[in-house]
């Protein structure tokens, strides 16, 4: 799978599953103890923060982040290139929130200077939200200059980091952040069911009856944790193991350096293998996030995205079948348990495809 | 495992989740219509009613279904004689709308008269909430019973069944609902991970905008199933080929019910075996689900529940470590992957750990 998740994940994780646990026996209450230290220490938070996993997808979290951490006189601000900025305005608008954006075109990066304007001119912005990379065009949003208009700003920075923990750089110390979310079938290349939020413990203290959501509410979620290491709902057990395994392997291939160094890789050849067939990236080398990789659509009218989606997927390499850029575009993933071998295979199976498709070149 | 769920699942269930789905490729749309069409078949709404998987456990179902059905100006009375039916109270409450409760104790199935009264009392009750089996005593309540007032004073009935759907009887057409929410962990015997509301259809459409969040918005994630059969936000993929495989296991038991069947054998061997042993059950045998068993405490001075439950899986039988009842009890479930033999080896050593305690009588 070339994906931006789910990805493809180790046959080990995937027998992490094969155990039933009881969701409130002291073994599964370790496990998840376990994992919740591995997720603040991956953001630099161990001490100041806290990890909360939540059930369901990344948007859960990303929704339960908002929801409980956003205080319901507060005001958000979101910097938005793409649609996952988009859906967190989307989320803040239906929970009744007062919400505002500041936009930049889908191929460029959230602009903190205009974040700076923004929030000199409206003083009633009590929190930013971000995008780390903006999977719609897999855009690297600069976190550290963001942070540093929030922090100087003295307003709350709320990461959406859902295809960046675990491979890119984040780190409470250097970043200051109120919260950040993310799901485990990303780049912890685990399998999906479960997301978190690693937030500020000041944070959640005074976020006592925010939420707008009984299941989504992050400060009691977190204080069932820190009451007897429970979760206050049926926790996805079997998913929670496969996590505590991919975060073991996570350790074991050198932590984000070591994975970022992969994904890095996987980039670069996917990259110079689709610039040799004749594809433009939508994106400038400096603004790719090493996750995924957004292509212009070939002007070869033999090139009929399904029918190339379909004969690469017979070929065994599924990558991801939509376009979510208003520019005539699709995406190949470089995350997830692929390597050289896997990225050389996949560059093969596509130019064998085209081959076959009659498509003589990937010039948009 | 004897909880009330997560349960002891199959061997066969677990491997399902061996392999990884692209969560927008058409083999994972196929086992997801596939699913949702066994479901609302398993609710005997088939042509009425549709299935809606949700991410999460049986508390985000429930909440979306809630939240989704009933209308901001609408007003929900819900029927309590459990920990279930006050969560009910508290997720409408925490969006903010309109809520009463009709009470009754703890061991006693709720009341359709008092229900029937309530209703003619107060006009404004657009929709009534009832628990089909509430787990926190294991008490059934009257479903048809409820659901012939509420449709008689022309009012919407939502039902919870988590630990009922797919073991005891549930017919859109003798009962009528507008949806029931449920989880797969409970009867279905499958893993934790994925829940789903069965909903009317017409309920289902008349329902836009009514969400009070964008991950738990039922009606929009219909919609994205209706569209292009994918979900909206990331799917457990595993977690649903487990379920696509526990529904496949269920069917071949003799559906509802030989499941049915099963559980009622595990309950009667647990309570007469316990009986033997001096334990006197909570509720009297006519309100028994066949679910999970709430014995009282042993008046032994020498029975201490910490022991006995750890004494209990140090011997290979997890049971449920805490009670909800406002009495002096504990809980053993029947549910699961288990029969005849796992319940008689489950008395053999409760029996054993009451003597290495010193415990004469379970007699309270």
């Amino acid at each position: 799978m070339l994906t931006p998740g789910p990805v493809t994940t180790s046959l080990t994780v995937r027998q992490a599953m094969l155990r039933d646990w009881g969701s409130r026996d002291e073994a599964f209450i370790a496990l998840t103890t376990r994992v919740r230290n591995q997720l603040a220490d991956l953001a630099g938070g161990s001490g100041t923060h806290v990890a909360v996993p939540m059930q369901g997808s990344g948007t859960f979290a990303v929704e339960a982040m908002i929801g409980t951490l956003l205080p319901r006189r507060g005001k958000l601000l979101v910097m938005v290139n793409g649609a996952y900025g988009e859906r967190m305005v989307r989320m803040a608008e239906t929970m009744g929130r007062c919400v505002d954006a500041v936009e930049t075109s889908e191929d460029r990066p959230v602009d903190p200077t205009a974040l700076d304007r923004a929030l000199t001119a409206d003083p009633e912005i009590t929190h930013v939200a971000v995008v780390y990379c903006e999977t719609t065009s897999g855009i690297l949003n600069p976190m550290e200059a963001v942070a540093e208009v929030v922090a100087r700003q003295s307003r709350r920075l709320l990461i959406d980091a859902m295809s960046a923990f675990g491979a890119l750089p984040l780190d409470a110390a250097r970043t200051p952040f109120d919260a950040v979310a993310a799901a485990a079938n990303k780049c912890l290349e685990s399998v999906p069911g479960v997301s978190f939020v690693v937030a500020r413990k000041e944070a959640l203290e005074r976020a006592k009856g925010n939420a707008h959501s009984l299941s989504l509410d992050l400060h009691q979620q977190w204080r069932g944790f820190t009451e007897n290491g429970q979760w206050r709902f049926t926790p996805p057990t079997h998913v929670l193991a496969a996590l505590a395994l991919a975060l073991d392997e996570h350790a074991a291939e050198g932590g984000v350096d070591g994975r970022s160094t992969r994904y890095r890789n996987n980039c670069r050849i996917l990259i110079n293998g689709m610039r040799a067939l004749g594809f433009r990236t939508f994106l400038t080398d400096a603004d790719q996030a090493p996750i995924i990789v957004t292509f212009h659509t070939p002007a070869d009218p033999a090139f009929v995205f399904e029918v190339f989606y379909d004969r690469l997927r017979r070929r065994g390499f599924v990558i991801y079948p939509g376009k979510l850029t208003s520019a005539r575009s699709f995406r190949i993933g470089c995350i997830g348990r692929l390597g050289e071998t896997e990225m050389r295979c996949a560059l093969a199976a596509i130019r064998a495809t085209l081959e076959e498709m009659g498509v003589t070149s990937g010039r948009p």
